[in-house]
């Protein structure tokens, strides 16, 4: 038998047999990893340790040491969980249980559950938990598999369909329980450290409406009570910082009903995108960017040379439509533009980097389950640039846009991540091109000393990128902007510039978006900071509440020296507790409190969010600290802490 | 016979026999005015003389100090040129020949024409002119119309469609020329004082390309010489103007195939424009408004209970389409999402006026053939704003923004004209509430002391307006702003206020916007100020020139020294003089030269765009000119002029 050769994750190559399977690769790299190997991931991905290569698969083998065993252990938990309806509910009947991204769930039906039937089927979770039942995988001959799943329609369908031509059919036992499936599965139960049931649902088997309808059980699992506990908190965490709910709160947007995906911004989060628009403009300035404003409805043919009219047609996520004999489109990028604005002016090698910025608005049709707040949207304005660069300018360009980068974001105590992601699947232009680019974006990522991580195959079509990733307050990781460098459109459009020798030549164009999208990057920050933006961001910054009507006129000569502050005179009848209240509800970084004191002694109250209180405060001391505060963008209310 | 009852323009009626000409009316209001009738306008028509009246018909005299006796002179003008071509070419044959805005023109066939032989024709005019021929009506019975003009396939197609049922049949005739015409007509040729042919280019028959193609020969004509040349002197100055030719020298925008009537804002423009939204920016939060962003993408849905809908597909002037199985359309106003927006909370009577603000971007589907420029395009970025008001807050709510209006032109150097224009034929709503929106309108109106015109029937058909004309450098009149009253829409959208008394009332919209759109007011102000922007508005404000390369160093210096001004060093290889005329071209207000002398005693020689100069300038002196300058918005620079 001839030997064929897998790359490891270090780009190596191993020889292995034509027949091996993910565990004897791991065998032939050495005997340890052998014993602890509990699944493959083979070509992105993740597959039983009985799964076959193949010749030039791509391999990493996973232990409980990997990223991946996560989602072993709560496929495992789907079946634990499967074990035990079926212990209390004999007659239920299972479809099918994969993990997904913070647990698993099975979808079952022949049985009446509710949340309050969770308690009893943790219970029996926890017994076969406990029991330490070994999981073994069996090979069925095709016929005994189509006998002993009969009675289940959806198993059956399986096996004429997604297991049509399989004998053996793979199945994984526990105990006297066994499943249709194709695993992979931690060893044995004992090895699941936590099970919590989360919700029911309802869905349809295969996601079709005509099916039957079926019950969706969610839960999750973790190798630790203590980890279930952590992802308990922080899943309360993230509820409370929804930026939905915020969002309602706060008023500062909508998405109704005649608008999917289209973000309405009131006039609160009109004023929290303007500042984030003011603010980018101002590094825009800083990176030796001139702003352009080009049109969101086009001819279709614009996007036909560079390739972006079959890319986003080809899964519908275009909004084209022909009218009067014309066929147009809603522009899903603002980059075929930028090209043509480049293209009306001839330009000379000495011009260059020639650097077009636009806050574009892009559509694009993704699917209306999917639309969801700030976060997943059709309509969006991304804080997008090009620029035009010489091959000689590619490194410093690229490493001056990450400085910039990393500036920013820091100003809003967010954490970046870097990601390489390289050529995928619809890739167009020739490898060269692929692999000169990536190199010049490690280059520069190493040029500025920034730790990154490699995302295979998930670059744009036209060129490698580094994604953006923001860690919020909580942890959390949001893909934001993008640098994106790109030898391809440039030549698709034949976009020129006149070299020092006289001839033509063409630029590279660098793509990127500093905080990604308005849309998104709001919807970050609102859950970052909870709503409770920095003074420079928030909405209204001071409000100034007059203990009484009597003093309704000190408060309103103290509104009046705050000048351009954001900042209103509460004039509700309410008692100086509820005014406060509400101030706090509201999420105003500030208050000032004025009685009669303070309007005898020309002083104020000043109070934070944080409910600090400082008094007997000279109004003007107060304003100067307000300036230095928004000026330098200071994360936090922090004039009482500062006395 | 009995009488009928038509209004005259100072609202009174005049009853006239039933049988009546719009002659035989003036007749009735004076012998004099009868004899001086040259034609009239019946409900917003020219008509001749000899048209009937109707019941309730709206009538003005026209007579030759009425602005309409041009219009009429022109269509005789048309006439003369007519007579004239066919003496010179008697094959010629004519299909239809009106007046136009500036002048006429005739469709002929049959004769090969080109600009080369207008010299003959316009010489042949002048000779049908000098004999002063009477214009007569004549009405042949319709069996001799059709036999007269058999031999033309035009005339004969109008007798047997536009013409079908009459009988008699009017005709004009001069000397031995006659044509099927329903005038009206000056009496005689020897009334029109110039003439001149203008150009020549083809059309088809009734516009349709499926017709015979036509020679067009365009043409004007003016009571007296001196007019005429004052319009040539007007139209070059215009073509010097022209925004298109200006804007590609300038660089400020492009209008590519791609995008048919949507601009593109190059980076000079595009700072134009920026300078326009901050300015209206602070002239919105002087008034009160709060800014929102809504998207252009909609649900056609959403504009289907006011009524938008239905009058924009009527006539195929909305971008919408059917994608997955949901029409959707880019919105042609912003009225009905701030309408949303405002339904988004609960309002109390003390909240109001609620004042939304937008730079909202819609799109028309203009005919592509009207497309030009800034002027006529299908994308346009509208300063909107829509107030929710009570009832008894409309007049302060209009003199408000009428006070602003006047304030904003003024720092343009243009002069504002209004036009009340009211309830037109596609209105919603009843007579009741168009009366009391249209009597509101000119109570504001009065109230400011403002002068205007009443333009009967052109409002948006949800309420009466106010539209603002600017007039510019060269008195040509713009149509930009609009102020409208409207009691419909809150109505059809059931938007609400609670009242003092605890009931739900709906408020009144007043929709306006200042400026009008973005891109057509820099088409106006481009063409007033002729590309020589004042400072503040100036893409490049200041230009330092060094006199060789060894002032460079100081050159810089001086350029920091003027920090947020938009300035730049010439540092491209050329002689002094060439860089002062590439200043001149580009149109810079300011130039700063320095040389060897500046250098040393640390000073700078200033220069304007009218080529007066200063030198030994303190830099600082210069500065704070500079500032005082963009902060008062002056029209021209005028630091020379001010040592």
């Amino acid at each position: 038998m001839s030997d064929i050769a897998v790359v490891l994750p270090d780009g190596s190559e191993l020889s292995v047999p034509e027949d091996a399977t993910v565990e004897d690769a791991a065998y032939e790299i050495g005997p340890g990893l052998g014993e602890d190997t509990i699944a493959g991931v083979v070509d992105g991905e993740l597959v039983d340790k009985h799964a076959p290569v193949h010749d030039g698969a791509r391999l990493e083998i996973v232990t409980d040491q990997s990223e991946e065993y996560l989602d072993v252990l709560r496929h495992s938990a789907a079946h634990v969980f499967a074990q035990a309806l079926q212990r209390l509910h004999p007659d239920a009947k299972l479809a099918i249980g994969p993990p997904t991204d913070d647990g698993f769930y099975y979808d079952v039906t022949g049985v009446d559950l509710d949340e309050s039937d969770f308690e009893e089927l943790e219970a029996e979770m926890r017994d076969v938990i406990e029991a330490d039942y070994d999981i073994v995988r069996r090979e069925l001959p095709r016929e005994e598999a189509l006998a002993a799943f009969e009675d289940n329609p959806y198993k059956t369908e399986i096996l004429h369909e997604e297991a049509a031509g399989e004998d053996p059919v793979s199945v994984y036992e526990q105990d006297d329980w066994r499943d249709l499936c194709k695993g992979p599965h931690v060893d044995s139960t004992g090895e699941i450290g936590a099970v919590k049931l989360m919700s029911i649902s309802s869905a349809y088997w295969r996601g079709d409406e005509a099916n039957d309808q079926l019950t969706r059980v969610y839960g999750t699992a973790f190798e630790s009570e203590s980890d279930l506990e952590e992802f308990l908190e922080m899943r309360e965490e993230a509820k409370e910082r929804d930026h939905r709910k915020i969002g309602r709160e706060m008023d500062l947007f909508s998405v109704p009903d005649h608008s999917p995906g289209c973000v309405h911004f009131h006039p609160n989060g009109m004023t929290i995108r303007r500042e984030l628009e003011e603010y980018i403009r101002g590094k825009n300035d800083d990176l030796g960017y001139d702003e352009v404003w080009t049109p969101e409805l086009n001819k279709a043919e614009l996007w036909k040379p560079t390739g972006h009219y079959d890319n986003f047609t080809a899964n519908g996520e275009m909004f084209n439509w022909v009218q009067d004999d014309t066929e147009y489109g809603l522009k899903p990028m603002n980059c075929a533009n930028h090209a043509h604005v480049y293209a009306t002016s001839t330009h000379s090698y000495r011009d260059l980097p020639i650097r077009l910025s636009e806050f574009g608005t892009c559509y694009r049709n993704e699917q209306s389950g999917e639309l969801s707040g700030l976060l997943r949207v059709r309509g969006f304005t991304q804080d997008d640039g090009h620029a035009f660069v010489r091959p000689d300018q590619i490194e410093s360009e690229i490493r001056g846009t990450l400085g910039v980068i990393e500036e920013i974001y820091g100003d809003f105590g967010l954490e970046v991540i870097y990601k390489l992601e390289t050529q995928g699947e619809n890739a167009v232009g020739s490898d060269e091109v692929w692999d000169q680019a990536t190199d010049a974006l490690k280059a520069a990522l190493e040029g500025e000393g920034l730790d990154y991580r490699i995302e295979s195959e998930e670059a744009a079509f036209y060129g490698p990128k580094v994604g953006i990733d923001a860690r919020d307050a909580i942890g959390r990781e949001w893909t934001v902007g993008t640098v994106q460098l790109d030898f391809n459109i440039p030549r698709k459009l034949d976009l020129t510039y006149v070299g020092e020798d006289n001839e033509e030549h063409h630029p590279v164009m660098v793509h990127r978006a500093l905080l990604g999208t308005f849309e998104r990057f709001m919807g970050v920050i609102i859950e970052h900071f909870k709503g409770n933006f920095p003074l420079w961001l928030a909405p209204e910054q001071v409000r100034v509440l007059p203990i009484s009507d009597d003093n309704l006129g000190y408060a309103h000569r103290v509104r009046n020296d705050l000048g351009d502050f954001r900042a209103e005179v509460e004039d509700r009848d309410m008692t100086i507790g509820r005014k406060i209240r509400a101030a706090h509800d509201d999420r105003v970084p500030y208050m000032i409190i004025v009685g009669g004191d303070e309007e005898e002694t020309e002083t104020v109250s000043v109070r934070d969010r944080f409910e600090n209180e400082a008094n007997d405060v000279d109004p003007g001391e107060f304003r100067a600290h307000l300036e230095s505060e928004r000026e330098e963008k200071r994360l936090e209310p922090d004039f009482v802490g500062a006395e």
